[in-house]
């Protein structure tokens, strides 16, 4: 029974249950600007951590208060209360407090095993603790999620008691009843009678759903219960979590707008779908899976030569939605012809309006397929994208020249730090400037001296800052040679910007993306 | 209605649609050599190319008859004959016939769209081809399936039609029909329903599904097939095919042999599954994917505090089966807060039984907790935490030491590429080595010095390769000097290993993880 209005609550837990990943970490500022990212997307609420189990969970929620994040969505996570402890007197349920978020998220115990054999209490005093734990935050914050861990192992062991546990929670008067599926060992069927089931004793009562891929069913599982009356769906961009991952909200929501209609988020936004699976992709260092449903590079991407001729005829034949809908593209190894469009709606993000007509849109167009062959992506990179644009079109004026670099590291013993120093020579105008600098490293020495040189001439760089660096090796198709991506988060006191450098030698690909973070300063402080 | 007797025939895709993948190519050997293992696992069919489209396919099927595999389950794919010739003048058809292969499995048209704007023929003749081709097939070879192209979208768009070409199947007298997701766009209870209707024209004719993952419902869609009664499941190993891929049958199988009890393949043979898995990487060169459901390297690994204690207790607890079923194994992730137990765990899995009341077991801990706060993490680096446990409790003897080494990277002008090179002086033993090389940047050329200096001692070290270099920048609390961490993956002929470097300088760091994983691989040799 599909709910009437069709509009569903999207809940995403990378922040949180994303970073239980093996591979995932995230820094508290990579965190800060997904959730912006997030909230932006149109996802309702934003798990950011458990404030209770690590240091940097309780930094995040004290940065995200100084973002543009809207405070309204954000979400901290915690257990019930301990056994032992009032909710007063428990520390973690004060650290969920003290995070100053509008909403918690509790999850409980449904599962009678866990109760007696992880707790170690029975199972009376667990629903004492799932009711006590919500009656005292909902007094408290603006929502109340109740987490069912482990429902549908809960339920398939002991029924009655996982619906006392549900029960619990009901009179506690939490805001939403979510079933999860922790292990992700449920399947499709067993999931759906399960959720009708529980349809039974809960009547109108708002469910959720969160589901784990241990079975690959997580999507579809999503979808099913989402089919069957459940309106507040949990997952993650991308699908990382734990073990084999979260519902990979990535093609949830796709499939749940586009195939059946409901209002997940504006259409508008959904066409950033791919943008953001990449900008996640990037601030973790992750390699993006090319075959990722939806928003894979090989998602509308054809190659045999069947498909081929019959989709020039007509998309539909081998294309299950159109890929623009989620902002991809569709890959057909004979021409880009999505290419002209794409830029100029790129460019007029920075207030270009390109002229399709423009003979240089051309030599543009095949510079950067070149660069992307090469390896250079400018998600996350948008000042360089700037930069290229501006360059092509000649909307640029030169600051500077490089003449010269060298980068010295050296380590003169075992225990020993090495020493690392850079010269560089450039020219400005018409003064040539030849300086050094020592840093921490060679990236760094060269940054120090490439700014000790310019600064003279450009005070303003005395405002900006590195701050962060992250590199990438890519292997090429033979597996001969390796090839370097570095990215580079720079900022000012008013704005964040994101540059890209491509080279066999990091130290080249390194320079190449601050001397874009260095002319896209000099740019906007001279243009903008 | 779930079939009685439980038994399902399996039907695998990889050797055909699943080359279809962007990144997926093998050679002709190679596909002989997974088609053996194929058959070994328990592979009813093994469907190894479209003769009539490309030579190498023609070759597989010569190649593969002088193997050990068997004959009777090789399977060649093909479309039906073209509208203007007959079946003996086909040259598609008859290259079919030419593969000598025991079966065959012919696609058509379901839906009218497709007829009319790619084959452009009338729907009547659409089904002539499909009744003319199975039945010409039928009398030289096995088994004719017929793989309904495009079913389900076919089914939306003109049922009545979809359903007729299903009959000049059955007329035909195929031996099963195959329903196909073919774009990858059906939901779930879309498929259902669509199945449940089909049913009512076919009775208990065998029926069969090929699904796609463009909507990451794939491994969803033929576990529920299967619920409804159909009893042929095609799909791929680790799931790879055209676009976001086919049905991984890495995830089919074990679901529904684990959850549901059906006969896939003898449980002796459930338990190659990883193995199998892995060869097909390997063979591809294509990378593992950690996540992957079952057979994934993280697919049973615990990170978060809780979920380890409650799993030492009982496995169940965060299991949804017992990992040795598919050949895995449970993994605990080392990281911050790792007790005594967790570190006794980690060495039993090299081979280490530490005693917890050895007073270096504490001085053991406190070293790992200062790494782990200097930023070190050995999650994807078990290679330097095995060093790391090997050296505090004195089952470590070193191979060499490191004197000095100067690392120089210059560039000379604005366009050319720096050059880097790198001296070391090392002690090997009584000697003193003292060289140099140059290399794509300043890291690669510390590698190579390094190992020109080593090999003369340690030819061995010449079988290693870096396969994987990831630096990734943590910024202080306090923000003011940056870390770098770098992650090493090497490999050998036998093995992969992972390796840890964390150092303000980037050269030191990935000096530190260079070392370890030479370190690693000369003890792995020496003493393993």
């Amino acid at each position: 029974m599909p709910h009437e209005d069709k509009t569903l609550v999207l809940y995403d837990t990378l922040l949180r249950d994303g970073t239980q990943s093996e591979d995932v970490n995230f820094t508290v500022q990579d965190k800060v600007r997904i959730a912006e990212e997030l909230d932006d997307f149109g996802i309702d609420f934003i798990e950011g951590g458990w404030p209770g189990s690590n240091p940097r969970d309780i930094e995040f929620f004290n940065e995200v208060k100084k973002s543009k994040v809207n405070p309204a969505k954000i979400c901290a996570f915690g257990s019930t209360r301990r056994a032992k402890k009032s909710c007063e007197n428990d520390e973690s349920i004060q650290a969920l407090l003290q995070s100053g978020a509008a909403n918690i998220t509790i999850f409980g115990k449904t599962w009678d095993l866990h109760v007696t054999e992880a707790l170690k209490i029975s199972l009376e005093n667990n629903l004492e603790l799932i009711n006590d734990t919500i009656s005292y935050l909902k007094k408290k914050v603006s929502n109340v999620f109740y987490d069912a861990e482990h429902f549908f192992d809960g339920y398939k062991a002991n029924p009655e008691y996982a619906l006392k546990t549900l029960k619990a929670a009901m009179d506690a008067k939490a805001d939403c009843l979510v079933l999860c599926d922790t292990n992700g060992g449920t399947m499709p069927d067993e999931l759906v009678d399960i959720i009708k089931k529980v349809r039974e004793v809960t009547g109108e009562y708002p469910l959720g759903i969160h589901c784990h891929n241990d079975s690959e069913c997580a999507v579809a599982n999503s979808v099913l219960a989402v089919r069957n009356g459940i309106t507040h769906i949990q997952g993650t961009i991308n699908g990382y979590g734990e073990r084999c991952g979260n519902a990979n909200l990535c093609s949830v929501i796709p499939n749940l707008q586009l195939k059946y209609g409901y209002d997940c988020v504006e259409d508008e936004n959904l066409k950033k779908l791919w943008s953001l699976s990449r900008l996640v992709n990037e601030l973790g260092n992750l390699k993006h899976n090319i075959h990722q449903p939806y928003v894979g590079r090989a998602a509308f991407a054809h190659k045999g030569g069947v498909h081929v001729s019959a989709i020039l005829k007509n998309a539909r034949t081998y294309e299950h939605i159109k890929p623009e809908l989620v902002g991809n593209t569709q890959r057909v190894l004979v021409s880009d012809l999505s290419g002209k469009s794409n830029l100029m709606y790129k460019a007029k993000d920075f207030g270009l309006e390109l002229d399709s007509n423009d003979p240089k849109m051309n030599s543009l167009l095949e510079k950067l397929k070149e660069l992307e062959n090469k390896g250079f992506q400018y998600e996350g990179a948008e000042a360089s994208f700037e930069l290229l644009v501006r360059k092509a079109i000649g909307n640029f004026t030169k600051f500077f020249d490089l003449l010269s670099f060298r980068v010295i590291d050296e380590k003169r013993s075992a225990i020993e730090p090495p020493f690392a120093e850079a010269t560089v020579m450039l020219r400005v105008g018409g003064d040539i400037e030849h300086t050094a600098a020592i840093g921490n490293g060679p990236v760094n020495a060269l940054d120090n001296s490439l700014r000790k040189a310019l600064e003279k001439f450009y005070p303003s760089l005395k405002t900006m800052d590195l701050v962060d660096y992250k590199v990438r090796i890519l292997t090429g198709k033979d597996g001969t040679k390796a090839i370097t991506r570095v990215l580079i988060e720079s900022k000012d006191e008013t704005d964040t910007w994101g540059t890209v450098g491509v080279a066999h030698n990091i130290i080249d690909a390194s320079y190449q993306a601050m001397v874009d973070s260095i002319e896209y300063k000099l740019f906007k402080d001279t243009y903008k």
